[in-house]
């Protein structure tokens, strides 16, 4: 990426609302520039030049005009009705404040098939344009009845020999074919009108679908935007990066929420591009992500009361000891070897997991990273001799809190308690656990793929393939964020997970917040629970009719699994074997996780089985909001 | 379809909740037996014999236990694990209450390639269900390793040879493929052992997640269920049509509500089945659908005091006048030529389409073949002198009222005016409507393929493609359902809409319900409106604007349009004139149609407009519950 600083815009149909409205939700995420999407302006009781007007009172400009469609038709007839419809969206164009109209390679049937007549129709269209001071980027959409790839589109531009006439790539265009952009080495800058940019998850069915309802920001699906980025700065390309994002999520949501999405993608993207071609450019130079990353600990919040208790002594029954109290409030700290879980008994909405707690190195670039990264910083009043640890909120609420490797956050808590190498000792060694294996976040409607996005881009996590998970009340979606390569010396992964609309609609959260725990006996640790008056999430004896059915245990191993309701999965690296406690909130309970011989999943095969076990136990205690049957 | 009665059952992978839930909603639908989907299963702590007695004492009996994955494998040291496997889940079978095992074609990589070789394996997993005493039913999967069509399955059950093999037909996995169900020419009644039945939209996409995600119950997608099924009979199948319906949607809704629409559709696939035959043989003989089949009225409830006052000026304003005052409350008849509009100013929620009034020739048996299509039937208090019209309840809550033809219903109001005639010569020449073009009924999350299934079945309405709208808040989806060619003497024509989830989630309708008249004239109808008070839903001259670049109309219609905010359509078949009013409820308007040369369409190309020219019309009111931005 050249030095320079790179331009930034959105195309206003990735975001939700009215056009005034969009225009405010990419100006308040700090884009330079917007794309105005025809319906989105003829649905508006403004004029163009009001909102040309109100474009450059938000401070931004208007960067493109689009899509003028079926540039070209096979009827001579025709021709003239096409170029006078040009020269009024050109002279609209001018109106809103750009010079640049979209032109999308045709979908007629009656388009026309030779490149030499093509590129003689869009000379005669780059003329119409030049009369209107505006210029034309000819973009090839992947299902256009001839014109389907970005390398004819640039050969049929070229032979239009029109000073108006360029191209705009698409990433997703290029992309979805399997295509690179390779050909580019050919082109020349001059060529390269506009960039827009669109992610999306590598799906098997018709690029047109695939395009107008699952297309992704970058850095949330499968596509190699950073490569696709280079190749095209390569090229001389200096016009702005675009996003041009249809999603049926994003079209449902929140705006601003969805705009600062889309400019948190363009910087994680401009990172990596950066990272890539090893030279600075980005408009916002971001510290290194976190390395090595650690726990420092998990906070339960929301609690008050009897939650409190209950999860306080469910974590007593694990084998966790009050290592301290607050300074100022009650809230307490519990202590297991290296994991440290904070039980806060104020808030309301349930026992869940509030804050995590991450060591790095140095905390406060973290938190300089993540707020170049648009996290909005927590504001906390910090009494006097607390410590003040930089933290920020995800979007689903929960706050990042970065400590220092000194865990100088101690300092808060009035200790209880002899250092944990004397607990330890009285500690049963069934549970001894070796660490955080995961921590799982439920998230709100829309929230899985911002939630992803954020976590991976912020803590630089590697998303997994979305799973989906068949619950009682629906597909639950999950995804897992795995430690890059690079942070062997550290590393922690996080779960997300969606519950179904309806559920949603239903008041019920059904996303399966939990802390999971690393033991090397899980079968042990159950029983050892168990007999200290834990609770284990019961398991049906049908799950392990199944197990005995499939002939993957020994007899012994399996009456043990069915004894203390421990469950277990195999995938081709290894073993896992694990249970749940009970739920100590509507959304929240623990998991105690043995993994084996490189195991690398995280026990989906089980999560179905999971679900309709926590739903039979919230009906058996008539209490959980995820309690009842569907309805 | 043979002259007994056929037997009807369910797959629990249909219905979400708990297995005992799923159970009981199936028998309180009146199926005859369930399918058990091992996962249920897993995930229940009931054991298979206490579930067995659930599913006796509720009435039903257990069909089949499903499914038996990879039942073959190239490697002969695998053979004992999958036979051992087999021998637990036959045994687990027959706990259960039966004795048929769906054994699915293998998806393992390791798969058999070998058609004699696949029969051997087959042949010994006979053996071992023979001695267990259950029956396989092979099914080819439609992304098998290398069994993925139905013939395919024949061929190796046959060549299996034993008589405890035999195959299982899928809808799904033929019609996906293209397939069609003539190769059952070949197969002996005695080999089918099982037929699963589903729908699905036309998609172009992987079959797996096609098949895993969209499936819909027979009638709700572009299958010909009713060939299928007619070929499988004549093939001398005699078990149970047994639904196994796999829908993300579904997998959310009440069991209760998604097992009537199942039993609906079989009901509504056997008729469909018998008519095609020629022969009755259902369970249930549905009286035949009522035709011709006309308006009566619409009733615009839910709106006490200024609401109702609203509706009522608004109806005046379009040149109805008020006929009738109901004998027991403050419900007034509107009238405008053939078009009759009841206002009821009682109820709550917001003006709405509470109650249709359809003109039948025999309303008693129309409302029979409701009430044998699961319809709830109507009971309200009928006052002294007044009359019963048998009506039902659609699964949105909308009355279906049905009349007779000498419109007895009129009784039960006070005549307040002189016939129409006389005051149709007062009416201005613009406001002379021909009729209801048709109205559009906005549905709730998870109501819209349920409605189409009900109103098609019941009223005998063809249901044509979803169409997707992009609205402010999101994708709204909507259909058509249109009268069937037969009923060329009547016909009605109706809508369905349903809004973003995330909508709903905000308490936002959306779903745009309204009543359209038929006009020959919609701008002087506009004009003569605006006259007299009406209020318009404006349309944004930048809508105009492109419609003068498009060079689609002359200049003085096109001022005319713009004038009156008439909106354009135009399609292969005429051309679509048409305005709002503005909105009268939340989620109710009305809008006036003028169809030009065969037009078909019911204007979609102008619904994105108009959902944000009502957003902004919500914004300026502030009130309707669509007002404000996205949240």
């Amino acid at each position: 990426m050249p030095a320079q600083r790179v331009e930034t815009s959105i195309a206003t149909v990735c975001l939700s609302g009215t056009l005034p409205e969009k225009i405010d939700a990419a100006a308040a995420a700090g884009f330079d520039a917007v794309e105005i999407f025809e319906p989105d302006l003829l649905g508006c009781p403004s004029s163009p030049a009001e909102i040309a007007r109100r474009v450059a009172g938000a401070g931004l400009r208007t960067s493109l005009y689009q899509p003028f469609r079926d540039p070209d038709h096979t009827d001579p007839a025709r021709l003239p009705v096409i170029r006078e419809r040009l020269r009024r969206k050109a002279a609209l164009t001018r109106e809103l404040g750009t010079d640049l109209v979209l032109v999308c390679s045709s979908v007629h049937p009656h388009a026309v098939r030779e490149d030499d007549r093509l590129a003689e129709q869009l000379h005669a269209l780059g003329a119409v344009a030049a009369e209107q001071g505006v210029r034309l980027a000819y973009e090839a959409l992947a299902w256009g009845t001839h014109v389907k790839d970005y390398r004819h589109s640039l050969r049929v531009a070229r032979r239009a020999a029109h000073p108006n006439v360029g191209v705009c790539l698409d990433s997703f265009h290029v992309l979805s074919r399997g295509d690179d952009p390779g050909g580019l080495g050919w082109a020349r800058a001059e060529e390269l009108l506009f960039l827009q940019l669109a992610d999306a998850p590598r799906l098997s069915m018709d690029v047109l679908p695939w395009s107008r309802h699952h297309r992704l920001f970058p850095g949330q699906g499968g596509f190699d935007l950073v490569g696709f980025v280079d190749a095209v700065l390569a090229a001389g390309y200096t016009g702005p990066l675009s996003l041009e994002v249809f999603n049926d999520v994003f079209r449902q949501s929140d705006p601003r929420a969805t705009a600062l999405d889309a400019m948190r993608s363009l910087r994680h993207l401009a990172e990596g591009v950066d990272r890539s071609t090893g030279e600075a450019g980005t408009a916002v130079a971001l510290p290194t992500p976190p390395r090595p990353l650690h726990w420092a600990f998990a906070e339960i919040g929301g609690a008050p009361g009897a939650a409190a208790d209950g999860a306080r002594r469910t974590l007593e029954q694990l084998g966790f000891y009050q290592e301290g109290q607050h300074q100022s409030g009650p809230i307490t700290l519990w202590r297991s070897g290296s994991v440290r879980v904070v039980v806060n008994a104020r808030g309301t909405g349930g026992a869940r997991l509030t804050s995590l707690g991450l060591r790095v190195p140095e905390p406060g670039a973290a938190a300089a990273r993540a707020r170049g990264l648009l996290a909005p910083v927590v504001t906390r009043s910090v009494g006097p001799g607390e410590v003040d640890i930089p933290s920020v909120t995800a979007p689903d609420g929960t706050w990042l809190q970065f400590c220092d490797l000194e865990n100088s956050w101690l300092q808060d808590f009035f200790p209880l308690c002899a250092a944990d190498a004397e607990v330890a000792a009285e500690r049963p060694a069934a549970l001894v656990f070796g660490g955080v294996d995961h921590i799982a976040l439920p998230q709100g409607f829309g929230g899985f793929d911002r939630a992803a996005l954020f976590l991976s881009a912020v803590l630089d996590l590697q998303p997994t393939a979305v799973v989906d998970i068949a619950g009682p009340d629906g597909l639950v979606r999950s995804r897992a964020l795995l430690p890059p390569v690079a942070d062997e010396g550290g590393g922690v992964r996080l779960v997300l997970n969606v519950a179904p609309s309806n559920a949603l609609l239903r008041g019920r959260t059904g996303g399966g917040g939990h802390l999971a725990l690393v033991s090397s006996d899980a079968v042990a640790a159950a029983a050892e629970f168990r007999s200290r008056g834990g609770r284990v999430l019961d398991v049906p004896g049908n799950y392990y009719d199944d197990l005995e059915a499939r002939g993957v245990l020994d007899p012994g191993t399996l009456a043990r699994l069915r004894e203390n309701s421990v469950l277990y999965d195999v995938d081709e690296h290894g073993e896992l074997l694990h249970f749940f406690t009970a739920n100590l909130g509507p959304d929240l309970f623990l998991e105690v996780v043995q993994r084996i011989g490189g195991y690398r999943g995280f026990g989906a095969g089980n999560a179905a089985v999971r679900l309709l076990a926590q739903t039979a136990a919230a009906e058996v205690a008539g209490t959980a909001p995820g309690a009842g049957g569907p309805a």
